[in-house]
């Protein structure tokens, strides 16, 4: 475990319902970014500076994969489990709803949907979330519902 | 459209049917990248270099979505559809099957599995895409359905 014990303290599979709620802070997406991310991962003309983003879209939309990103790091810095140490296993009905664009600030919300003891390994559970961004007018960017492995609280 | 319209052409949603695969090639996870992308975006101990990751992983392990942000990177090498523009609505079946580790080598596959005009817009289709990613021993790391907006031919 690290850092941060006292803060955030730990929550197991056994801490966490199925109707929980966590914010998950905001980002603001700046072009510098958008421009670095699509040149390292998402090369396609609507995600870089290029005459086809101006024309076509009015400038540049960020790869929906940097969103997933930003909205990982607001997930990964509001520790729902707090010190716990949460596996992703996967991401069920991911969404890009609406473009996001440069100077977007996105708001993040996340939900437990479902809980449930592994079949597979005893000392885990599986936590399904729903994770909402919101862009600075409300309006919905992305939806996705990822879930994780989540330890089991070790018995004493 | 932009670059290398003689070399690949573009391809639009009468062009492409259930079946057709192509190669997308592959790309080395290096653990500079890998730790860049977890500061940036995943600050989790397992994908940063810290003594969790050593002590529990036996090392880094890349975050899942800088895995799927290098899968996204030689999806838009490989340019499957040419030069046609070619947006993501979604993903369906994420998932991440095993660690991806600095060092491993990933390849890439993908098959178009569903296409079907849209019903909102008639000047579009949809076209869902099985990924398969792979290590250097064969292994699935991750799969994934990203489904994308693909024009239709222009009339002329």
């Amino acid at each position: 475990m690290l850092g941060n014990s006292l803060m955030a303290g730990n929550r197991y599979f056994e801490d966490v319902s199925p109707g929980d709620q966590f914010p998950g802070g905001s980002v603001e997406v700046t072009e510098a970014d958008c421009i670095a991310f699509a040149t390292a991962y998402d090369p396609q003309p609507m995600h870089l500076d290029t005459e086809e983003a101006r024309a076509r879209f009015g400038g540049i939309i960020a790869s929906g994969w940097h969103t997933a990103a930003l909205v990982m790091r607001q997930v990964a810095l509001a520790r729902p489990l707090g010190d716990t140490e949460v596996l992703g296993m996967g991401v069920e009905n991911l969404r890009w709803r609406q473009p996001v664009r440069p100077g977007d600030t996105l708001h993040v919300e996340m939900e437990i949907t479902s809980t449930k003891p592994s079949e597979s390994n005893p000392r885990y559970g599986i936590v399904t979330f729903l994770i909402t961004t919101r862009n600075q007018r409300g309006e919905t960017v992305m939806t996705h519902s990822p879930f994780c492995w989540v330890p089991r609280r070790p018995v004493p």
